[in-house]
């Protein structure tokens, strides 16, 4: 009998190209829920909702399998899986899409088995708010939502994303995504004004300069692992907010310190994933390299 | 009888105009070590190397004097005073200068008084690293020296800046300097590669991304405090430098461990002098302030 699922997450499924300074690799596994599930993985049972077609190779399918993570709510559909090619810039701090052609990602509803709408954490992805309001109203009472989002969104759905932010526990988004949603160049600014829209909590990630929890009354720094190098950044928001689900979720907890706890693991997680292309460095990821790695980043920013 | 000399910063002192997005401050003091002095003057008895042109108002002197500066160092030569000025653009993370006119800082030879050349700590500020060797040459085998630069220098005077980081015992520099030195855009082999020219210790700014603490067998990441709104980001790394040297001058010590705790109170100090322009906000600040303020950032940082 299958574990009963404790954190359900939606997103995007897709297949890359990505052509970073020094490698290029064509028709990989990607999507954020693809990422998510992969870093949620470690810690907790995950259901994946999203969606693939016809074309999808069963090869991509085992991957997630072998990694447990419950498939019950991937549809397939008749057609083409959702593509993206993108290409990142010498400092790797850029990206430029080249190609995004949504296939069946176009038409997707997410629909939730009825063994995925009782998990008590739930992840929604970056997919159309509307989607995202869909999906909650799918659900029975989970104790702790948190949404993520991304420009796309915040410029031609705005009003819809407000109303879904508001019935979420927490919301994640980029640097960039935060000034723009706010007209906030501050972050400290940004994440008084996004709290306003009725989250406990206000994740913004800065990429390779770590991220910051607000609420109403705590405050929290945190650093990216600092890598001498890496392969491809793709998918290490997803994979930070992922793994800070799956360890939460395992947490069984949604307070404050429970959360910084799972921020810490979700990062250590996320540095593992950007050493190689796609899944393929969490694939091979063991809880003894996490708690490892979690120790020295500890240490790193010890004060 | 004047306290012993515990740390020398040498520097740059000047008359700025700034203009931010909300506002122009014409003919204030400032300088790199105007700056560092005033961060330092919390922990240690600090004296001062610059020089000042015949137009350097006394009120400014007595700013100083105020906050318990030794100025047996400062040179007043026939003219007047190095002036610059620059405007912020609206996100405040980049500058442009508009004016800069050297005077007498052109002709500087930064001579140490006696008193200051026993003194066990010293921080070279960034000044042309001709003037920097020529400050080591004048000194008594100091404990602990820190080195500043910029990107000029490393544009014109590489071969002679290596030589003279060569001697010290830590180099500063931002991220953007650290990655022109280097020609390398990861932080971790910037450090790497400065490293091996000769410091035990490199230490990379970041500005509100806070820094980086790289030894042979150390690693720290120290985050920025985050402020809400701040005045003026001019000096803020000359700050932080200060305030982490007068700490470290105040413990007596020159370890990983001790260097990482002044780095926390260097970084306290700075977020303070940014709240307001030029040493507006240092010379109100008291040691109390800086104890509650590095409390309130030991807990949000804390993992």
């Amino acid at each position: 009998m299958s574990q009963a699922i404790n954190l359900t997450i939606v997103g995007s499924i897709g297949i890359d190209t990505i052509e970073t300074p020094t490698e290029k690799r064509e028709e990989i596994l990607g999507g954020s829920v693809s990422y998510a599930c992969a870093a949620a993985s470690f810690f907790t049972q995950s259901g994946m909702v999203g969606v693939v077609g016809t074309d999808f190779p069963q090869t991509f399918r085992d991957r997630w399998t072998k990694m447990n993570i419950n498939l019950d709510g991937l549809q397939t559909q008749e057609g083409k899986t959702f593509r993206w090619s993108g290409v990142y810039e010498a400092n790797m701090d850029n990206r430029t899409t080249l190609s995004t052609d949504l296939n069946v990602f176009e038409e997707f509803s997410p629909n939730l088995p009825e063994t995925y709408r009782d998990a008590p954490y739930l992840f929604l992805g970056n997919i159309h708010p509307a989607l995202q309001l869909h999906v909650l109203e799918q659900v029975h009472t989970p104790r702790f939502v948190l949404i993520d989002t991304m420009d796309l969104w915040i410029n031609i759905a705005k009003e819809e994303l407000t109303q879904v932010i508001g019935k979420c526990d927490m919301l994640t988004l980029n640097e960039s995504e935060a000034q723009l949603f706010t007209g906030e160049h501050s972050l400290m600014q940004a994440a008084k004004a996004l709290i306003k829209l009725g989250p406990d909590y206000v994740l913004i990630k800065k990429g390779g300069n770590g991220s910051m929890l607000y609420s109403r009354d705590d405050l929290f720094l945190l650093h990216a692992y600092p890598l001498d190098t890496f392969a491809d950044p793709t998918g290490a928001g997803d994979s930070f907010a992922g793994g800070l689900m799956g360890a939460l979720a395992a947490s069984g907890k949604t307070d404050a310190e429970a959360i910084r706890q799972a921020m810490v693991y979700g990062s250590v997680v996320a540095s593992f994933g950007v050493e190689e292309f796609s899944l393929d460095r969490l694939q091979r990821l063991d809880r003894d390299q996490i708690d490892q790695r979690l120790n020295q980043f500890r240490a790193i920013c010890r004060i």
